[in-house]
C-alpha cells in the first residue's frame, strides 16, 4: 500500500536523511545526504570539495544529466513496519554569490538550519557556497501495512 | 577517511539493508533491499511480481542495463559516526529452475536464511523464484572517523 497523503508529507519533512542516485558516467552513483523542504523543493548541501579539488562526483553527474532519484526509508527487523518514498527529480547546481540575498537559497539554508542542530557547530556552507535543488518530478511511497504509520 | 578493511568486510556481510540503484529509461530508480554475501557476489532476492503481472522495475532496468550501485550506510545524529560504503556492481537476474540444484544459488538461499530469520515464516522465494546477483566491480567506502568503527 501507498503512505496516506499526511505521511507522506511528514516524511519528506522530517525525515533526516536520504540517499541521492545520480547517474554517473559508468552507472549509477550513490551516496547519503541530508536535505531539507523549501521554497516548493528539496535542498542538500554539498559538504565542499575532496581534497584533490575535483568536484564531488554527484556534482559532477548533476551538471551532465540532471535526472536523479532521491531515497527516503527506514529499516527495521519488524518488516510489517517498513516504508519507503522514492522521489524522481531534476537537480540543479546552485552556488549562490550571495546566499543571503538569494530568497530561494535563504529559505533553504533557513530550512537546513532549522532541520539539523548540528549547522549551529558545524559549518553549513563551505567556499564556495554549493547546494543542489531537487525538484521533484514524482513521488511514489510504499508502505508493509498500517505498523509502518507512526511518529518519525 | 576509508572504513579499514575488517570493517568493510563486516558492513558487507552483516549488514542488513542496502539501497540498490539501477538505471531506468527516466533516470535512476532506487530501492531499498536485502541482501546476503556468498560464493563471491551479494545476493537479493526479488519479492515476487507486482500485482500488474508488470515486472518490478528494478528487474526490467537490470535485463536492459547491467550496472548498478548498492550502498549501505547507518544515518544517526551524531555525524562524528557516519559512515558509507558503496559498491558500484554488475547485476544479472537469476531465475533458477530449481534453486536446490544450482551450488550457487543454494549458498546464496542458505545465507538469506542465516542472516534474516524472517524467511523462517516469509517466503524466500515466490513463484517464479528471481534473484538479483550483484558482482562488485568498485568498493569504495568512507567514515568520519574512529567514532564510526563499532560492532553493527
Amino acid at each position: 500500500m501507498q503512505l496516506p497523503p499526511e505521511w507522506l508529507e511528514e516524511r519528506l519533512e522530517r525525515w533526516p536523511v536520504a540517499r541521492l542516485a545520480t547517474l554517473g558516467p559508468e552507472g549509477p552513483h550513490q551516496v547519503p545526504v541530508v536535505f531539507a523542504r523549501a521554497a516548493g523543493a528539496l535542498w542538500s548541501p554539498v559538504d565542499g570539495k575532496p581534497k584533490s579539488g575535483a568536484e564531488l562526483a554527484r556534482v559532477r553527474n548533476v551538471l551532465r544529466d540532471a535526472r536523479v532519484s532521491l531515497l527516503l526509508d527506514e529499516y527495521t527487523e519488524e518488516w510489517q513496519r517498513l516504508w519507503w518514498v522514492r522521489v524522481d527529480a531534476l537537480a540543479r547546481v546552485v552556488r549562490p554569490a550571495d546566499p543571503a540575498r538569494d530568497p530561494e537559497v535563504a529559505a533553504a539554508l533557513a530550512a537546513l538550519r532549522a532541520k539539523y542542530p548540528h549547522y549551529e557547530r558545524v559549518p553549513l556552507l563551505p567556499e564556495p557556497p554549493t547546494l543542489l535543488r531537487i525538484a521533484p518530478r514524482r513521488v511514489v511511497s510504499w508502505c508493509a501495512g498500517p505498523g509502518a504509520l507512526r511518529r518519525s
